[in-house]
């Protein structure tokens, strides 16, 4: 299903078949937590935007408005009317970050609702039936996502028991995805990575998991606070212990920068949600760095966004109407700069995808990797 | 400027040509109080939903960004990249509701803005110099809104020096639209109806107003807490006086049935925020009557809002998926339920048109008048 096209170095240039249609590779997936962009963004507007795979949350969607619902009303594409690839996350993540008074056991994982204090149990077949009954393409494992730093001890049996698990996690995909009814029967399980800094524990956990033949393989539980050198240190030693012929998923990461140095490391997916969140303070992606829209400087200015931009918003709205929205504190702002923003990274990743496929990838990463990050 | 292309006994079809565009009346203008519609809809969305004119308030965008700094980047059409008509309030209904420890003086009003306290003078000169820079087609006189009830007295005393500030608005208007660098040198200048519920004020004072040969006259100081059936009464009361080759615009009205019923009273101009406004509480229009999003029998109702609207989210989006990203307090909800209900008033318009065209108004207001209204 993962078809590599060229390489430079470890980076990649491939296209992996799902469900819902072929995604390019290096790709970016835009982050519509609960069915929906934030910023009021619409489907329409990712179709608009470039978007290639959309990526929404397990544990918001089951406890709002549930996946029962999201089920009754024929899945997740339908109910946000969007008809290209969705990855649902496991739920894993969520439950160790927002949820409160949780107690983890072999079985899973029971806390309480974020939104109405109600008591839920998750565990590896939990996580399966709500992706299941959400319908995405790429269901991701349920696992326990560590703290980084952790004791070597707690991440070694944390490792252990999130293999375990996803041992489960397949066995429960395979059984939901052969109900006669099933939402999205061709939808698959990728496998998490996790290990926290310790690269031993990465290549023994990844050695585990790569055994189970999975379509597609994430490092999860980076990005939590460790530098940006130890997360390029964990990738590039765990990386060659990936399997050459599956995709590979850096989850929840991250700058332009972050992204362009991981795809030389041979990561193909990225998802983060900072282009919307900055973008929703008006802190603005360009391609010369990064500009804060609140600055008085653009009281006046009559530029688009980034004047090197061909998206819907540099297309036709000035710095200055922008800024004047998000001082005025009208939604509209937040909707389109978070769309240019996301257009942003979409263009990045086409960007990155035309010089692989060119040979000038090494160029690409020499004029780009720091200066995309650099506050201007 | 005005051609009445149809009668059908008191309403009238019509057009009327401004520098942006000519207007299909009877028109319902859509309201972006500071050069945005609440609820993250763009001038592009305008565009789709069939807005005709676009509203903004003078007090609002004279608070912020500044009339300069819009004037600066060449006017309010180019500043929220709307080429159609404009038409601003003259601040004269904001200064009396929203601004604080205001005074009211022959040469006009002082007051505290609502957004910093600062001090503001602002008599017709200054909101004829705030609407010249905003350069929209029809600037709205500078007059006192009195509230209803207020003592007949207070009330005729009020309606003098809103002539009085009539003639200085008119005589400000014209210095400044022959300035060589008047952003919009085709600025119309629309005369305000006075007079609260009192019949003998309101003609007397609209008398006093049609001598100054301005090219529109609006009525305004209604809908602002009297009867549905005093308002209508009033309207019949100073419509007889008003010039019949004149556009008539009933300020800050109203629901379906309200603007359905002032139609058939010879009103040709209409603005308000209830679509917008209700639109943001899940309150929407459909053709038969106004359905509640909130309710729970909506839950999983794959229907679109109005299964009769060719709206853009109606084509699109089901009230179950409308109405999880309004649980969910996703901004996305906003502009969808805010551009169903514009679209709607805006085909609302279409359709008695239409109807006062093809000679069936009086079918068209006894089947719609009052159903539109009804919660259902």
């Amino acid at each position: 299903m993962f078809q590599l096209i060229t390489q430079s170095g470890r980076a990649r240039r491939g296209t992996f078949q799902t469900p819902h249609g072929e995604i390019q590779t290096p790709v970016f997936m835009n982050v519509g937590t609960q069915a929906a962009i934030k910023g009021a963004l619409s489907a329409r507007d990712l179709e608009l935007i470039g978007t290639q795979v959309e990526l929404s949350n397990t544990y918001h969607l089951h406890v709002r408005p549930g996946d029962r619902l999201i089920r009754d009303m024929g899945g997740l594409h339908k109910f946000m009317t969007w008809s290209g690839p969705i990855l649902t996350d496991s739920g894993g993540f969520q439950v160790f970050s927002l949820a409160e008074l949780r107690k983890i056991r072999e079985e899973g994982v029971s806390f309480h609702s974020h939104v109405d204090g109600a008591k839920i149990f998750m565990g590896p077949e939990e996580s399966m039936r709500i992706q299941s009954n959400l319908g995405s393409d790429i269901a991701m494992a349920f696992d326990e996502c560590v703290k980084i730093p952790s004791p070597y001890d707690y991440v070694k049996r944390s490792c252990e028991r999130t293999t375990r698990w996803l041992v489960r996690c397949k066995a429960a995909l395979e059984a939901y995805n052969s109900e006669s009814d099933a939402v999205n029967p061709g939808q698959m399980l990728w496998g998490i990575n996790q290990g926290a800094v310790f690269h031993d524990l990465r290549i023994a956990h990844m050695e585990e998991i790569a055994a189970l033949d999975l379509p597609g393989y994430a490092i999860g539980g980076l990005a939590v606070g460790e530098t940006h050198q130890e997360m390029y240190d964990t990738i590039e030693a765990v990386e060659e212990h990936m399997p050459e012929d599956k995709p590979r998923y850096l989850m929840g990461v991250g700058t332009p920068g972050n992204i362009i140095e991981s795809v030389a490391r041979g990561i193909d997916f990225f998802d983060c949600v900072m282009p919307s969140r900055n973008g929703r303070h008006g802190h603005l992606f360009t391609r010369d760095g990064v500009i804060n829209l609140n600055n008085r400087k653009y009281e006046r200015d009559a530029d688009p966004i980034d004047p090197q931009c061909d998206c819907p918003v540099c297309r036709r709205y000035s710095r200055s109407y922008i800024r004047h929205l998000l001082k005025a504190q009208e939604p509209l702002a937040l909707r389109l700069m978070v769309m240019h923003n996301l257009y942003f990274y979409n263009e990045l990743m086409r960007a990155i995808r035309e010089a692989l496929e060119q040979g000038s990838f090494a160029a690409f990463r020499a004029e780009f990797a720091e200066k995309l990050d650099r506050r201007i």
